[in-house]
């Protein structure tokens, strides 16, 4: 059992919460919590830590992983590597404030924008040009899976999918939905349009109703950073700019709910 | 100048920022920030505070209060209060992290339901059961105000509208969308139906699409919590229980998301 939060996986298992730097390098993040735990695609699960009292909570629910932890001493050689840690180190490293006692080290799936653009004909794309709120960013993953997509692409300036406040907000969606982050949003616009894809900008100075536009063919839909919107150089990448109405002195909807419009008409015009 | 945090106002100032008891007592809530006051109705707004850099900000844009603040020992009899703050208490009394040196204790408007049920056809409540985020509750009066919205009525178990954070998230909506507590949501419903609203209830188990349902009638949709959706009681009252339909294996949308497809969809079979 590991007692010290000096040990040197518990170490980097706080730095991964916090450094959107170290994930990247190690293409690995956290997730905390038995529900997380259970969704969670055991090819991506790299390291299991738990307490006492978090094994007994997932033993019954996934005894493959848990039957990996023996004395607390335990790692096998195939699967993940499992590791009892004491209540005291467990708080140090966790992100919540009730930890439930259990927390993995995932691996960032890697996803080929390319086959998932050419494996199905009915491609939507939701595309992310500077979104801070992490909830707000965890919102539209979880919508964009309900909704459908095929991927979301969001430029370097996007919150970092994989910080402990976005894992969360998904509610494991992370694990299901295609996320590409790109260096060059305008390039790999470019890119997008190459597959016959559509790119529909929502705009405050639009002209057309979200609702009174056609979405049959392949789609993207472009949403901006919460307090200024899309950037000149992405807008004018876009096909069409579309409105959201608003009545009252609205000047704007909140990012993750104008995302879910969009995606969720696209979706209703295919019923 | 106030430069003690024990002056009775401050203190009141920040007691208003941590207690629902209180704000519902006084009747009273607190704004923040140049540009939530440059959306304040006058005849909301009870007390100002204003730092030196705040009553600079404010100047230009709000003559009419800034006048009221002289050297700072100014009070004037008809107006709200104005008093200048040091940066140091002004400091103490925010409940933002990078303060601007402008906060107003509020009114709370007081909305008569009969009224606004009688004064408008096209009745659009957006009913809320237990909401707990502060943002998800700011989000779906900013959609509702969006929308067009009636009233929004809520349980006393919803989160409190007059928290700082839901002020916030809000965006200025909270001085223009009516919204009314209810410590009996059920009778509450009844007599919603006496004025002719029908009542739609977002529900996972629902067989009917959102977007297949007829809304030309008076509105009212019904949102539960965020983990336990809408209690039983409340779901009977329902006319009609409508599905947003999700692909993958979502559980459930963010519930301002739901409530604002929902009312979105309102809105767009009125175009």
């Amino acid at each position: 059992m590991i007692t010290s939060i000096t040990n040197q996986k518990i170490k980097n298992v706080t730095a991964l919460l916090t450094s959107t730097r170290l994930r990247r390098e190690q293409n690995a993040y956290v997730i905390e919590g038995v529900k997380a735990f259970m969704e969670a695609p055991a090819s991506q699960i790299r390291q299991v830590f738990l307490t006492q009292d978090g094994y007994e909570k997932i033993r019954v629910k996934r005894p493959e992983i848990a039957s990996l932890v023996t004395d607390g001493t335990m790692q096998n050689l195939k699967g993940p590597i499992c590791e009892l840690v004491s209540d005291e180190v467990f708080a140090r490293m966790s992100d919540t404030k009730t930890p439930q006692g259990v927390l993995c080290v995932m691996s960032m799936p890697q996803w080929s924008a390319r086959t998932l653009l050419e494996e199905r004909d009915d491609v939507l794309v939701l595309v992310l040009e500077g979104i801070q709120d992490p909830g707000n960013l965890g919102t539209m993953i979880r919508s964009a899976e309900a909704a459908g997509v095929t991927m979301v692409l969001a430029d370097l300036q996007t919150a970092d999918l994989y910080g402990p406040k976005v894992v969360r907000s998904t509610m494991g969606a992370i694990f299901r939905v295609p996320v590409i982050y790109s260096d060059n949003l305008e390039k790999s616009l470019r890119r997008l349009k190459t597959y016959g894809v559509q790119l529909f900008a929502a705009h405050l100075q639009a002209k057309q109703d979200y609702w009174g536009t056609n979405y049959s063919r392949k789609c993207a839909f472009l949403i901006g950073n919460e307090g200024n919107g899309l950037s000149d150089g992405i807008t004018a990448l876009a096909d069409r700019l579309v409105r959201i109405p608003m009545d009252g002195e609205v000047e704007s909807l909140n990012a993750s709910v104008a995302a879910s419009l969009l995606l969720y008409e696209w979706k209703r015009q295919r019923f």
